[in-house]
């Protein structure tokens, strides 16, 4: 008979934006939740305001069921489920400070949407790699959702990827709230993959909008990301899929579309003419896809599949190519 | 050995904005164009100021090029390819004053994006059933792609589908320019029906935009409206298809995304309150969902195919059931 997980304490691990809307959608249910964030002033404010001072700091947070330390080994204790939500440029340092014991017998969800710079590998991969969490353990959190969002409360639908029904089935009902529905999907790496991708797209569509492209572009610009992600994923991992779920097609729409998509954000600046560093100055936050193209585009050297669209990004955030140059390319390579 | 189609002369069949757009884009080549509008001040006008008053009337037409003129069969006379694009509604009595000799041997086209309301029939249906024209003959032409970007010369991407790969190529090839790129798609019946339906779509991503719903709420509309047109189309005629290519999810994507779709207006304006009545006055353009989806509707009583958002629309436009109410099912069918 398989053990029932006790879910009733949740290790929540980063504290940006989309770390405060999991927060708040977990204080939905009745739990318990261990809230770490990195420095004590955020802590501090946290349980003296009842809010986060740097993101979402319209939600309120009720400091009865999250206790914020800066303590990650005290935030894992007790938990069943423990969620890591730090850009993937620096799970690597967050997970060296916490012992492979530590994550034993817990269910481990990244909500991370990157890759692991200079290794090219998934989050997930590292978790497996550096802490042995067994692949049965490990779920992501994916959208179609925008924190921004969520803050307000707007109707949200999540995807839980995972391999194992039952684990990804825990985290869903953790997150299933009045204004959120979560689904499982039983594909861990194709979502996690297409979550990456969805970022490189996501700059694209920014540049050509930045360049003063228009509608009738960016929906054929979508539309043919749709095909270079299958062709990619596949490559990576063969399945039956259906590509129009909104673990796929629906969080590659939201990115793409919203004003609130930071990758979307940082490439409309470059296409305007802002030199990349100049731009992530400006923005002061971290654009996932920034990273996610390099890994994505060293991967594809072994994968050889057609990646215009990323390879455009590439050239202009690495290469220092034009993006009009790349996008004149780009629209002949389309259809 | 097949006859080479002449197509120096062309006739234009509508005076709407995409109408004037599709002269401006076969402006382009060297072709001599008739353009039937339905009003006499209309045509003495574009004569006069070479622009049409009523749409896109920034849009230069050159009058040693294109003739306007109120007789249809003068129109069409010589011309080697007709273009109709004319709202659905009105297809039929245009249709009514055309022998179908007049259709004779010509590549017939449609551009309108509707259904024929009570028949429930395709326009294509409707060439073939009262002009007798073949169905090698017959193309359609799809987006995605808005005539107020075609008029600001945006990069833009445009499906010719027909049965007959040559026929629709001689199509594609009067319609590449500059700044369009045209694509033959040999699918005449699933890209008619999938532009009729984004239009349903569009509506519903209108409603729910005045509903006050967000971005990650329109993704996964988006998302559910992919599987509900490929489940329909496939009931209609089941055929392999890439539903990623442009002529399917390109089309509509621009339809549920672009500020310029009527459509997605007319959805917008009944989410926030406004009858049918009073927003279609208001916005004194017709929204071919409107009358599409009462037909897919009816279409689909035979089929029996699960269209939750079709279900939706349909409810709100003709049974006068409260959009909120419909959304709040819609929310909870999706996933």
């Amino acid at each position: 008979m398989q053990k029932k997980v006790d879910a009733t304490k949740i290790a929540v691990i980063g504290g940006g934006s989309w770390a405060t809307a999991l927060v708040k959608i977990l204080s939905e249910q009745n739990v318990r939740i261990n809230w770490w964030l990195k420095n004590k002033k955020d802590v501090d404010y946290i349980l003296q305001h009842g809010k986060n001072p740097n993101y979402l700091s319209n939600v309120p947070i009720d400091t009865k069921k999250v206790t914020p330390t800066t303590n990650v080994r005290k935030a894992l204790e007790g938990a069943s489920v423990v969620i890591f939500v730090v850009p993937a440029a620096f799970i690597g340092e967050v997970l060296e400070t916490i012992p492979a014991a530590d994550l034993k017998d817990k269910i481990v969800v990244s909500a991370i949407k990157g890759m692991i710079p200079s290794e090219n590998i998934l989050v997930t991969d590292l978790l497996q790699k550096t802490h042995a969490v067994p692949s049965q353990k490990i779920c992501i959190i994916a959208g179609p959702c925008h924190a921004e969002e969520v803050a307000l409360e707007k109707r949200s639908y999540l995807s839980i990827a995972g391999e194992d029904f039952t684990a990804a089935s825990v985290v869903a009902d953790l997150l299933q709230c009045g204004f959120v529905k979560a689904t499982v999907v039983e594909d861990l790496y194709g979502v996690e993959y297409c979550a990456v991708m969805k970022n490189v797209v996501a700059i694209a569509c920014g540049i050509a909008r930045g360049l003063n492209y228009g509608d009738n572009f960016q929906a054929v610009l979508v539309s043919n990301a749709m095909l270079e992600i299958e062709l990619f994923v596949d490559a990576l991992s063969k399945k039956e899929r259906n590509w129009n779920a909104s673990a796929y097609l629906g969080d590659l729409l939201v990115t793409c579309y919203s004003p609130y998509s930071r990758n979307r954000t940082l490439g409309n600046m470059v296409g305007r003419g802002y030199s990349v560093k100049a731009a992530q100055v400006e923005m002061n936050m971290i654009a996932e896809g920034y990273y996610a193209v390099k890994c994505v585009y060293e991967l594809n050297k072994k994968l050889h599949v057609q990646m215009p669209i990323t390879k455009a990004v590439y050239n202009i955030l690495y290469e220092k190519i034009s993006p009009s140059v790349e996008l004149r390319i780009l629209e002949d390579s389309m259809c």
